[in-house]
């Protein structure tokens, strides 16, 4: 196994696709980038898809993730939304299959649930405890961004031995308890 | 441009995936394949979507199609049900989006409209009409492979210069209607 370890967050949308990259090294995770691709200018939803699937390409080339994790919310308001929803989320997967890059997903809940200890936490809680887990200097303009940065976050937690083990010993709900009561251990 | 031009139709389910690939020369269509790729007995939904992804790049890689037809339904029952059949379709637009393959989506109705000359047609018709139009020797056990045929069809039909303009300056409303006052031009 290689020494560091590389994962993509996705948040994707119709409108606005997050993503988020996080480098592990000695299970400590350090912020690498994150960004919006704006989608709402695009009107034809085929150009769309196009575009999430060759930015998604992009950034696999730019930044080689080991993962892909993606936020997949299971429920909406309606079904046309969903079908779109979807194919946005299909088209992303896609591009990682297309590069053999291992994909997880999960649902919004889990991922504030990891990063916050709360699954109910609103973004800017989640932006909030990113900036002091990751030291972030800059907070970026959309909230998709730190969203997908949440799910390469939720990911690594969810992953870490260190943590996991601990969760199972002590109870630990969450990513947050967890630097509560071992402030000692995070860098 | 080549002389002889390929057409992949795909009709993505979620239980089933029907192929159907035909050739285009001399502005004729000709038969060359069609069948069904069974998802059903795969539980878990992203080994589907891994499923859906490496078929789709192994029909590509042996038929070299210059088009990918899709049908896409853009309603259905409830929003959990769209969520999965978006990102099957999700999927099937990316590989063909891997590829630089132009994607060409018609709805159901569109397709059978095409085919049949009715846009409420059963798949029995669709199916009886395909096999009329394209000398089929011998029916597919799932309807999901003639369907698939259908949007490569209706593809074929919509792009078609010659019908085109016969389309336009006699009003003829399908390949259907097309065929009875042409029967002369089908060979």
């Amino acid at each position: 196994m290689k020494k560091e370890q590389i994962i993509l967050g996705v948040d994707p949308g119709t409108n606005i696709m997050g993503f988020g990259i996080i480098s592990i090294e000695n299970k400590k995770a350090s912020f690498i980038d994150m960004g919006c691709i704006v989608l709402n200018k695009i009107e034809d939803h085929s150009l769309k898809l196009k575009k999430i699937f060759d930015d998604t390409i992009a950034l696999i080339n730019r930044y080689h993730p080991d993962f892909l994790a993606i936020e997949a919310p299971f429920f909406g308001k309606n079904v046309q939304s969903m079908l779109k929803l979807g194919r946005a989320q299909g088209v992303v997967i896609a591009a990682a299959l297309s590069r053999e890059i291992p994909i997880h997903e999960y649902s919004p809940r889990k991922i504030k649930q990891s990063v916050t200890g709360k699954g109910s936490a609103s973004k800017e809680q989640v932006a909030s405890m990113l900036e002091r887990l990751l030291n972030l200097t800059e907070m970026p303009a959309h909230f998709d961004a730190t969203d997908a940065l949440a799910v390469a976050m939720c990911h690594f937690m969810q992953n870490s031995t260190t943590t996991a083990s601990k969760d199972a010993k002590t109870g630990y709900s969450s990513w947050a308890s967890f630097i509560k009561n071992n402030e000692h251990r995070i860098k």
